[in-house]
């Protein structure tokens, strides 16, 4: 699932305003890196806490996806962002992982980080839903 | 606090990339709008659950600001989004109201909605921060 | 699946050990009462968060089960628990309330308040899923 | 603080009702014990996510008050717990961890395991506030 994982990405045009890209994908894993422009910025010029979180959520969604049965699609049902620390660098990297898998859910966390993956900004845990649909043949 | 918190929004590059809009700000509460564009779509072509928290959430700490003493800051310590439906319509908008105030931790809640302000597209629970920072005479 | 609600509290063990009583049931809304005992309490005398979240949980969680078709079960997900004040109160309520069914998922907010209803001392959010059973006939 | 960690626990009334007891407490990182008796069960006769809540609370916030300057006492903020399997096991184990102190805040991490810290049920991400009391000469 890791192909229909990356289409899914370029689908969202919302991954592009953001100049977000996926840096890293394997089954249960994915990283997301976002630079800094003046466009994604909270009112004291660090990434928006809106920015941090979005691109949390799709890392762990695409981790959630790359482990799902051919045909499914990932949806989000909840998450929560704790943000320990403004986000002062100049390039965030979202690092979402599954922590269990279930037939119907996955529950996945996310960390994101400066570009050295050292200082952590901000961590989501956050739920995501298996929606089965026909393959598409 | 009002003429406060809307100064600080406008300092937010993240809105204006948003197309985002305070439509309403009262003590204790403020309204966000937003319009539907491709840029901030997910991979169905609804709103992103990014976008939706974004504004949920800058929705929260503003009505948070507008609750503390002159020269106060506000920043986003957590929030959770549980996203109940697909966000399906051309405008959305976050309310977000303050349900407790306290010296330094305001806690808020926030709907996001069709234009209509009926259908509830998803809610979001935060906790916002008071920072105190010489008032600027 | 009002009675199938009552009977399934009654088969919880920790329920009895709260003292947590149903004070109120209805398609989608449930209400759970406990009293304070020295048992039940957290370092400062108080109402522990972990029984406040306890009964706010388990309110939300018969409350979905009212709205879910005959044979259902029903188990926690996640819940988030905000603690607005200490509860010192002598007796506490939990009004737990569906907000949003699914086929699968109910979403789910409950508060906690004193006896009266009046003074809130935390708010849950939480996400129900219904587990289908054979029908025991 | 270690010390008045496992004084202000004692205090708990709400622990001894479930027979929780610290087997493991350093600077940063608490682990709570707690075997099962129907007292702490739900319908299904495991342990009810309650008792899972609220040992994994009280591991995060000792372990939050581990490193607090000497007369502080610690308080609940939030927490969000996901139920991640059923606690089948006859013993569980919540081990809390400090993920990022601040002079106010501090934000915590907790997993719920069998007693050999293998299976994960639950996890719980928790913020704790720091209460300056005068210390008691």
């Amino acid at each position: 699932m890791i192909e229909e994982a990356k289409r899914s990405f370029d689908r969202q045009g919302f991954m592009k305003t953001l100049g977000a890209k996926i840096i890293s994908i394997e089954k249960g894993m994915v990283k997301i890196a976002c630079e800094k422009k003046e466009s994604l910025t909270q009112q004291h010029g660090y990434f928006h806490a809106g920015v941090i979180t979005s691109i949390a959520d799709v890392a762990c969604g695409y981790a959630a996806l790359t482990t799902m049965p051919k045909g499914s699609e990932v949806l989000s049902v909840e998450f929560k962002t704790n943000l320990m620390k403004a986000a002062i660098s100049d390039k965030i990297i979202a690092i979402g992982k599954v922590v269990k898998t279930g037939k119907t859910l996955v529950f996945c966390e996310a960390k994101v980080t400066d570009d050295k993956e050292e200082t952590i900004f901000a961590t989501l845990q956050g739920t995501m839903i298996c929606i089965q649909t026909k393959p598409t043949e």
